[in-house]
């Protein structure tokens, strides 16, 4: 049994939305980030955290992997050359996109107030998205997924990233990305932990 | 036979030291970022680039973890818990310490001279590493490695950005990183590898 610590609507929802894929048992303790509850489980008081047995797994991105290894599903074999082709799109999604919605985060509501530059931080991280898009648009095959024929944690990331830039309004000027979400939002798995996200 | 593409100088080294790890053989094409070279293996001309048989990887974390996952060293097994902790510590390590010497260098170097705001930024990067500095040094073990007994693909990339910050005039204030850099570059493999890269 998995227990995902953490509130569906930040970036627990990567977790959950992992473990729909999964079709494997888990609960959900909707601990707020930096709740009590949260510090016990991550003391940075970051959300998520998943419990495995009497164990407790941080960062978003290696619990994702970690379901996918361990069920030997939404990832190629470790090793493989497609598992590195996967894990490189990725690293492009956690460094481009990602990073990107982090410097706004920072920026808008995470640094104190008086180390706040959002007008000056603006125009290059549109720069940024700006070639970012170009490159994901000339890296990305047929599809219908990243990695072709099997959905993998890299479509997982670069979705919850494309969708978390959407709402700090840099909505995704890319034709492939945008095509990606709109397939990876009809997932089954996807609606169900939607479901459960807008119920949390 | 593998072949490193890129200048040992940049972020390749993170390959050269793992392929001297693993003392498997290989070669080195010492394209600079943006060569025709360089842009032949990778369309953004960024380094480095692996040429397996004929494929070729991109992404220095990617690579290094398929090295790491190929040869069954310097990593944990994947869908272990150790493997969980040891990709956490590496995402930290990326977020944390890589985001910041990024944004340093987006606003040094990368983006055009109009968008830098070298000045406007600082104050938060500092605080940034200030707040990552203090969580490592709270989450890091016994050692010597982030992992325990066991050096890492954990342990490459930290060390790496660690002395990517330093030479962003970022000199790391964190006993637990200066400590972890010290016996890392004793390494013989990191010898190896910081010679090749003295000669480039």
């Amino acid at each position: 049994m998995y227990t995902l610590i953490g509130n569906p609507k930040n970036r627990s929802f990567r977790v959950l939305w992992a473990l729909e894929e999964l079709g494997v048992p888990y609960e959900i303790e909707p601990e707020q980030p930096q709740s009590a509850g949260m510090r016990a489980a991550n003391p940075s008081g970051k959300a998520p955290a998943l419990r495995v047995d009497d164990e407790i797994l941080i960062d978003s991105v290696a619990i994702v992997q970690f379901l996918a290894d361990r069920h030997g599903d939404l990832s190629h074999a470790p090793g493989s050359v497609a598992r590195a082709k996967q894990d490189s799109l990725l690293h492009f999604a956690l460094d481009d996109f990602d990073g990107s919605a982090w410097t706004l985060a920072k920026h808008s509501f995470v640094f104190p107030e008086a180390l706040r530059q959002k007008d000056a931080i603006r125009d290059g991280v549109s720069w940024d998205l700006t070639r970012a898009y170009a490159a994901f648009q000339a890296r990305v095959g047929d599809g219908p997924w990243l990695s072709g024929e099997r959905f993998t944690v890299a479509d997982i990331i670069t979705v919850h990233c494309a969708q978390w830039l959407s709402r700090a309004s840099q909505v995704p000027q890319c034709e492939a990305l945008t095509q990606l979400v709109e397939r990876a939002v009809a997932r089954p798995a996807y609606q169900r932990a939607d479901a459960i996200r807008q119920a949390a």
